[in-house]
């Protein structure tokens, strides 16, 4: 079987079934972008999350919260209120976090240049303790703060899915033109769509630096798109 | 000139200058990590971080801090004390908010099958705003809880360095069997040694979760390692 009708049937046997996250369905902000993805040859989503404010009660020895052994408290992909998480508190026996997530979506490609496309990922999240063995850490005040930062966060993460959206449907447009058109190669960059302009990684404010010679990495910010490339042996 | 050669050319130029990291050098934790995969044909580093506390200083305005417009008031690779963070937090005039950063690797693959050995990223950090428009939103013992779990999940991240350093090289030395005997055909999965073991999604907490029917998505617990795949048209 060649490898586009093996990509084919894959596609087929993966979108038969549920999205792969616990939900088992897509949420509604990022339900076009799966479409748009879904509706091409060459790619399918596996797992997929709009983005969500979470509360999880972590493991009372202190360990690393893992989400095997920690307890959702509350989970939103709406703006959440102080109040809710008041009450999600009161739940919690450990180490209480609270967790803003950006959209993450897994895609398959059938061809490495179409995850070039995509490979981009966000760095705007939250993780906050706010309690201690079950003993709050934090005043109401700052949870009101911090959930005013986590619903600004969930509104500028919806404006990335859609400009990310709109990027990647230009992408896909100018792709299907040059198939048309073999002669006309269009270099298809990361750069000029999919991930912010390259930081000058000299503006950083050096009087300011204690660590003077420290260092300044660069970080995608768009939504979060983790691919895999369809493996040449499969 | 043949991929190989071109991606050997490649090589040598970047390594010869320095690291892409402002600090411009390997940090101590990474420098064995960075050596082993230097010293492969198939690889390159370009730029690395062993993994960071640090304190930034936002834009008053509530924009989300971005390493461009906000300052750096303290940056460390080693275990961190309430006094220093109370002192950076002084010149703070925005929102203020500690970060722990992981592992972050950048690497340069020759072939794709390369790039899945080494695709895997962390979870495991902290983003914790404590000042806003310059004032103090959390107590000094907030601080001092904080910055011992910051501390540990140091200490863990430089666990998973030793541990993914030891996965890496037994790969790698299989993969040198397997070029001297191209008859045996070992399969790399991403999972052997790379990624924890799938979480049974089935264990969350169900009583818990105020959304029953919300979602768990599979994700990494390993060391941040980023691959950029040496593209055909190089």
């Amino acid at each position: 079987m060649d490898r586009s009708a093996e990509f084919r049937r894959w596609k087929a046997q993966c979108l038969s079934k549920a999205d792969l996250s616990r939900k088992g369905s897509v949420d509604e902000d990022v339900a076009e972008l799966v479409q748009l993805l879904n509706g091409r040859e060459q790619f399918f989503t596996t797992s997929s999350c709009a983005g969500r404010i979470l509360l999880l009660d972590g493991n009372i020895n202190g360990f690393e919260v893992q989400k095997q052994n920690c307890c959702w408290l509350l989970v939103t992909h709406k703006p959440c209120v102080k109040d809710d998480v008041i009450v999600a508190l009161k739940k919690a026996n450990g180490d209480a976090i609270l967790k803003f997530e950006p959209l993450i979506l897994h895609v398959q490609c059938r061809e490495l240049q179409d995850a070039q496309i995509l490979a981009v990922r966000s760095t705007h999240g939250l993780e906050v303790p706010l309690s201690h063995k079950g003993k709050l850490m934090v005043t109401e005040e700052y949870i009101d703060f911090l959930l005013e930062t986590a619903n600004q966060k969930m509104e500028e993460n919806k404006k990335r899915i859609e400009r990310f959206y709109n990027c990647l449907q230009h992408a896909l447009e100018r792709e299907s033109i040059t198939d048309l058109n073999p002669k006309e190669k269009i270099i298809k960059k990361n750069n000029s769509y999919s991930r912010k302009k390259k930081r000058n990684r000299e503006k950083a404010c050096g009087k300011c630096v204690t660590e003077d010679n420290d260092k300044e990495l660069e970080n995608d910010d768009d939504p979060g798109v983790s691919v895999t490339i369809f493996p040449e042996d499969y």
